[in-house]
């Protein structure tokens, strides 16, 4: 079912884990945010409670690495870094929390806890949401890069998460759920849906370090391409492979049908070469350039951990 | 009942209307949101319908006022304060858009039209508010001020429409609905619900404009409270009278309680007082100041209009 799991082995041979390095920039956005995050202790605490309680969950933190690694190519110093990657996790965690409400995927759980609407109230859910967009805005608003950085930051992150991108996304999801649409509208909406963010993500690391030159913006907007759509094929093979395990639904199930993934769209191992083609694409983007190997690593991290957890699904 | 009238009427003889200029402004806005608002001709069509159906549905447009009138006073061209005006616009009507959801106050109508969620859906409703939000800092990321007063604006609407403006004014009065509070507190409270952003208008007007001096600034200052807190005591004593009317129920109805306003936990009389005192603080702000006129007629228009309902009501 997977055989693209020996070609996407042979593109390189970091494995399945991550650096020590991303695992300290793993460890040290959640001490940012934490730190950033209003406290609970002054009002309006119930909703400083839900922004916490749903930001600090445990997530994988992929926009926040994908910050300083590209950070990290123009050698930039890791605290001016912490606003842009701030900035991308609270609009995650916004976009999350607003996905999750009942009126949209109505889902009561979010990386195994209650969602934010089920641990306190949808009225709270929303402001939360509100809140963590506001806060994504006001953490770059107070950002030490010069000026024209920062307000290139702010311009990419508005754009990319606004009607032409990720909340755009949602919306086009919402009207073609249960439809069949082109493999190429799908790729478009996945792009929207989330390459959206994960281009911000990149794009920020770049101008929260620099104001970048035209030839670098290329070639990371190619890198982020791939990893963005990338990312979210991964993410409908993973939910349909959990899905299989927990619920000992196969595949293809109603369950699957209700949303246009490339899972239910595409036969999976169809979905699968395109996903590795893409990250393929992203790695082989940055090839020749000095320090993309944590760029690099996180593209083949989450290529290769995808192909491990289908193929272990097999047996 | 309303004995403040006379008083009112003695602080000048400007009467119940606006200016040309005003009008002109409230054209001016109308006119730029319907050509940035993102068009019905291109994806997602449903939500661009939603942003524009919601936005451009006949607001009083206050806050655009605020914004032009404050860069009258600095001499600044219109044309500049688009940027501005339009942003604080957006942000007011995600606002309203949010506040009507079922969730939080539950209203099927807005200004005599559906409101967002009637008209199209509860989903279209929460990704159009998000969206304008996203349209506000999007706008302003585009102005042509210099970067810094760019960041300026950027900041201070960020914050006031925050966890500790806006946002978490309407958070705060989730939490105390029913409750009896105290007057200071209920002023707080109003403060961070209507009061911020109308602070926020204020000041993107004058950073819109230009870097204003911080004498300047401080008089904005007491300016923006007095209008803030002024116009939310105003809309509560409206509501009460348009119900009473609209309804032939007495004013403190169960339908007044279940929200804290001055006008159920004070005395009409003397909500009314204070609503005048309000803009009476805000219009001697001003004086001696040059082009301020229009600031002043802002306030005055609010509190004599407001007054004059109030006096016909009781008829």
């Amino acid at each position: 079912m997977f055989s693209t799991m020996s070609s996407a082995k042979s593109v390189n041979a970091i494995g399945n884990q991550l650096s020590p390095l991303h695992e300290q920039w793993k460890q040290r956005i959640e001490k940012v945010l934490s730190e950033r995050l209003p406290s609970v202790e002054t009002i309006p605490q119930r909703l400083h409670q839900a922004m916490r309680y749903s930001t600090l969950n445990g997530g994988k933190r992929i926009r926040a690495m994908l910050v300083y690694a590209t950070g990290y190519l123009f050698g930039a110093d890791e605290k001016v870094l912490d606003v842009p990657a701030s900035a991308v996790e609270a609009i995650q965690s916004f976009s999350l929390i607003h996905d999750d409400l009942p009126a949209i995927d109505n889902d009561d759980l979010r990386r195994g806890k209650l969602s934010c609407h089920r641990a306190f109230d949808d009225a709270t859910a929303i402001l939360a949401g509100d809140a963590l967009l506001m806060f994504a805005f006001e953490q770059l608003s107070n950002g030490t890069q010069d000026a024209e950085q920062i307000i290139a930051m702010i311009r990419i992150l508005s754009e990319d998460s606004g009607t032409a991108g990720m909340i755009g996304g949602g919306s086009l999801e919402l009207e073609i759920s249960g439809k069949s649409i082109a493999v190429e509208a799908l790729e478009d909406l996945h792009w929207r849906k989330c390459g959206t963010l994960i281009r911000a993500s990149v794009l920020l690391g770049a101008y929260g370090a620099t104001i970048p030159n035209q030839d670098i913006l290329s070639k990371l907007e190619t890198y982020a391409y791939g990893v963005g759509v990338g990312y979210q094929i991964s993410n409908d093979l993973l939910d349909s492979m959990g899905n299989f395990a927990l619920l000992g639904k196969k595949p293809k199930s109603d369950w699957a049908m209700d949303r246009s993934t490339f899972y239910n769209q595409l036969d999976p191992e169809l979905a699968s070469l395109r996903m590795v083609e893409l990250f393929n694409q992203s790695i082989a983007a940055l090839d020749g350039l000095d320090r993309v190997e944590p760029l690099q690593s996180i593209a083949r991290y989450i290529m290769q951990r995808t192909l491990s957890i289908c193929e272990a699904s097999k047996g």
